[in-house]
């Protein structure tokens, strides 16, 4: 039986001095073989499904051949996660700044073409070797405090990417509001979504916003393309290049399913035994048979509200709505009888021109005018 | 068709001089031969259903022939209504101070025991009148204000108030966090209880807290105390003492379902043509059958988080559970592979020794040590 | 020199499994001769300075001839000291429940009689040790949880009043929002507040309301006066019922200021000296001169704003204000050349028909109708 | 006397279908001789003096000989204006989004080069005409609502920016969290900054990120890079392009004083005397004498804190601080007597290895590690 191992990792202080600790587990096993794994989750605090998650595939992998380091982080943000305003918790930003939580990542681009101009003859070995360190370099020269100091975010989000770095695939477990399960995956890595058990997959392409998963891929990106400028070329996703970066939304928030859970590690067991992680030889684990739909991030749209009001969510999850159809209907008492300040209709549907697929709405039944209410597939193919 | 008049209600001002307004729906009928109902939702910002249900009320009573009038007051809480922490409703307290929406009634005791020894020859018409004129006198006093002022949330509450005290049958739509649909009772009004739809009953005692309900009723129970003291009876809930007040929980806050909200709306109906509000020859609204259960508030329990951590709440509302099985299983990731900080148990069951009817669930996954977990019925029989 | 020994309290764990943690500074003579003493600080999250006057007072206290047992606790709740939304800190109440956190202390007034009865003929030794050890079993009783469990304030203010009972003098330091210093101590104990360095006190009558100061010495108050009803007399304030206790008001919230902390301890050693506390021989610690009112809790008044608006706050702390005087000019835009919504006019005086004493106001310069304006002395007295 | 003409402007809806509205006030002389105006406050919610200013120019304006159309908006933003977490007001960031108000104007520098290319050979006044008329009819449409809508704070500051658009002098009044009067500049306006009562101003490049003056004054900057790649020059700050906006930030937020208020409006009067904006021949509204100091944005730095713990503030605002000089003293009470857990160290200087003027720090006392807890000019210069 395999035993992870764990330790504390203290990422930060609040004002009464307590210390802000992230436990990680780890496994390595004798022989690295097989590109090595980092999974986090829980960094939005009301995102807590990915730790049930972990919590199974610690379970799970207890009886895998397991062929690479792997390193499992839940409660990945203390702060986050133990921030209530009323019963909810405050999920996604930085009470004190509006900033969201999963947008403090580092990649600076400025290093990316002398890296490869000064290992243009290098090996490939080399050059995986020497580009991850330079990315732990500037992690840790970050960290390392210059005397402006960082962020409490950055100093969080540094820590947990200097794990991500020193892995080759990397997935961080969120979920959605309220929301079905589905996957932001590179555009170069389309070839994996079919590994896990997740009906909806967004292509991204190779800009960096912040992420945890941009955070972790583009840089190499980023260096291919230096590369190819250079006349040397590596194919993406595979030898020096094969990482891989995923964000892997669970389902809704506020809500913890053991059962549940454990499909989702199944699913990720999937991919992981695909990689080579967990000995392929047994087939243990398998995708499940399942019509997937993918759709690139810029027809990835968030519907606005038009109007402030109380909504009854309609559309069901993951199933194509035809034109013409609503998404949900908005309740506007002030509306009726309006013979003064209405127009005299208290409901309102909410529909598009275009076929779409809903993937998740909005948390509450309140919106204001302007409110993201739901997210669609607005265009979409099957993989 | 009946017509309901709507009116806005100023109820307060925002920092930025922005009106508060509430919108009344009243209809007066030309003979007034029944109990006058006041009927009011959303008191607590999150609890949205309520609006749903006052629109299928306004739907159905158009074609009900209605002997009394009739006021219903959706939105009854602008502040609380709009105000968002994350994507939230922060629902249940003023923001600024932390008092409890549904905590700001008035009720002063004081005035009883005079009020009925001045009035201790009165007929039956005349302390009714009179009494109410006397509620009346003194929310007025209180609004039209002493040089001290009142709170933002009494200026609402006593505005409200106002208007149900002018009923005499009083209902206050509320829901739980996540929730099975309930009902407050006053004890005296226990045969009420089997009119709605509605399959959970708390009977409440006579003792003033500050809630709608309670604001209501209280002053009658204690006036009619207060003249049994002087040797004269009166039936609490007969005659001039024909006074109910119910806090209807509809369910689960943050949703509005429209197809529900017009089953509820239903079961209000019951209610109102067994009090001869809509005209009962027709019978067209009867309470559903199903076993109702109750039970006395002393014995209606909450049960506060032994631990921190995740919680994957299992029990299902109102059906009995045993002793010793679990109503939910609290993660604790810092506990797995405990050999440090842990005790090695990273799942808790959370059992109790008795059986009990889990009744709602707080609103969250995430709990603190102390949290509010469930309420239960620890102690009912069958209506 | 006199060491403090410090202890880390455990009050509690976040959702994360994080635990809560206080720390504990405590002294210990070889000879106990005077009464012992309870201090801390920071119960509501914004109320820092008194964090810094227990600095100062250990700093002062290692050169004091120190004659009885001492403990200090700054950074009392952990929950709210680490609590941000925005920039400020959450500071007077539970942020999921509301329940302000020093609304949340234990006193059961049942026990009171029953303990006289059973004790009438004990010598005053017998009564004094006794009583407080019922004190302690029951919060031992309220902790060492019941099924039902406590709530998470509850759980740390239960755990901060096991060490205040065993204390005879206990302050609890706090602020107000925007404020001049002021003291609320018990009737009795009106010879005392002469001894603090702060001009202002509120005397509070021995009613029970939740708060530190009054659950330590109500139950003692309560005892008198059931030994009184059962004819034996003991005199509060003296002998076994040498009890006192203290809010002290230091200032105003979100601030901290070491130098003032230091003139703060100077004002509090002064008490602990004419309390013999630290050896009254030296006469180190004398009260400064200074014009002394005093008021009655009846009449410490709050305002409450009569209109939305900008407040551009104009009174003098601590000085008394003539009738007719303007406490504070609202600004309301949307009344400038209010043709059509306003009343033209766009600033407003606050006024009040009689002398008060400013004390205290509002911590932002945006309120609504009903915000808590000022709080003043309505009527007052020198001491 | 000048009337200003008032009208209410509807800027969206909140959930109880409740409209957010905001008063504008403004002004068209007859022959219109100079640069149009605009000013407006309040876009953060807790940043209230700019109301109070707005109030003081409204007033001296009357009796102005004004030049030019004048539009002032106090209340900028009624959704923050009134939002209230705790006593504070939540100022910066949508609540429910954490998007900071104040980073979601719009400005598409896509269209920039083809307008060059198709007026080239307009003429100045046709240029300016024309653009103007581009940028105006690009908000048009994103109000004028796509399909997919927009936000909540897109909806407000694209109504605030169509008013923005038709001034050529632009001022968005701010203030810092506690904080010394300082203004924002772009760098080709820099003789403007001497005609401002304010001691310290940063330059800020031509960059846009959201802001209010970026989103007034960039189009124009970059209209003129693409006249002058095609070989036509014009002069930024003069003719077609006499486009200059400012921040003003008018000290620490949630504060009105009228009487500074009054100070403030003169010296914007002085700047808008100087701009011809208000007859300069009588030569009422002069600037202050004071030493003023200049910054670049690359220069003007955020300390962020090393620790979490209680801040004591100690740096003068506006004043060089040598090196080594604390800025603040951080009590760390957790490390005092520091046997087990702590360094033994309980005060921690913060100080900067070079001079610095200190501009403004955090509005808490409390930070966490990471915190902002200064913003100093880190190289500056005399104007």
């Amino acid at each position: 039986m395999n035993i992870f191992k764990k330790h504390i990792m203290h990422v930060g202080e609040m004002a009464s001095g307590a210390k802000l600790t992230v436990p990680v587990y780890s496994y390595k096993p004798k022989n690295n073989t097989a590109p090595n794994v980092y999974i986090q989750a829980n960094m939005h605090g009301a995102e807590v499904q990915g730790n049930a998650v972990i919590f199974q595939l610690l379970e799970l992998l207890k009886n895998c051949d397991i062929q690479s380091n792997i390193t499992l982080v839940p409660y990945a943000n203390p702060v986050a996660c133990n921030h209530k305003n009323g019963e909810y918790t405050l999920g996604r930003f930085d009470p004190i700044t509006g900033v969201n939580w999963n947008r403090m990542y580092h990649f600076d681009e400025a290093v990316i073409t002398s890296f490869a101009q000064q290992n243009i003859d290098a090996c490939e070995e080399e050059v995986s070797a020497n580009f991850q360190q330079l990315l732990l370099d500037q992690i840790e020269q970050k960290l390392d405090h210059n005397i402006w100091g960082i962020t409490t975010g950055q100093r969080i989000a540094y820590q947990l990417q200097r794990m991500a770095h020193k892995a080759d695939l990397v997935l961080d477990l969120h979920t959605g509001p309220i929301s079905s399960k589905h996957l932001y995956c590179p555009e170069y890595a389309k070839a994996s979504a079919n590994f896990f058990d997740i009906p909806h997959t967004i292509f991204i392409p190779n800009d960096f916003d912040g992420a945890m998963d941009e955070s972790t891929f583009c840089p190499w990106w980023s260096l291919q393309q230096a590369y190819k400028n250079l006349n040397r070329n590596f194919v993406m996703g595979e030898g020096a290049f094969a990482k891989e970066s995923f964000t892997v939304e669970l389902g809704s928030q506020e809500q913890i399913d053991l059962d549940v859970a454990h499909q989702d590690a199944l699913g990720i067991l999937s991919y992981l035994q695909y990689k080579g992680v967990i000995d392929s030889q047994k087939k243990d684990y398998q995708p499940q048979k399942m019509t997937r739909y993918g759709c690139y991030l810029k027809d990835y749209k968030a519907l606005y509200s038009p109007m402030g009001g109380m909504v009854d969510y309609l559309a069901e999850f993951g199933k194509p709505l035809p034109a013409g159809e609503p998404l949900a209907r908005i309740l506007r008492m002030d509306n009726y009888c309006g013979n003064e300040s209405g127009d005299g209709n208290p409901l309102h549907n909410i529909c598009l021109d275009r076929q779409v697929i809903p993937i998740l709405h909005f948390a509450s039944a309140s919106v204001n005018q302007g409110t993201e209410l739901y997210k669609v597939f607005s265009d979409y193919f099957e993989l």
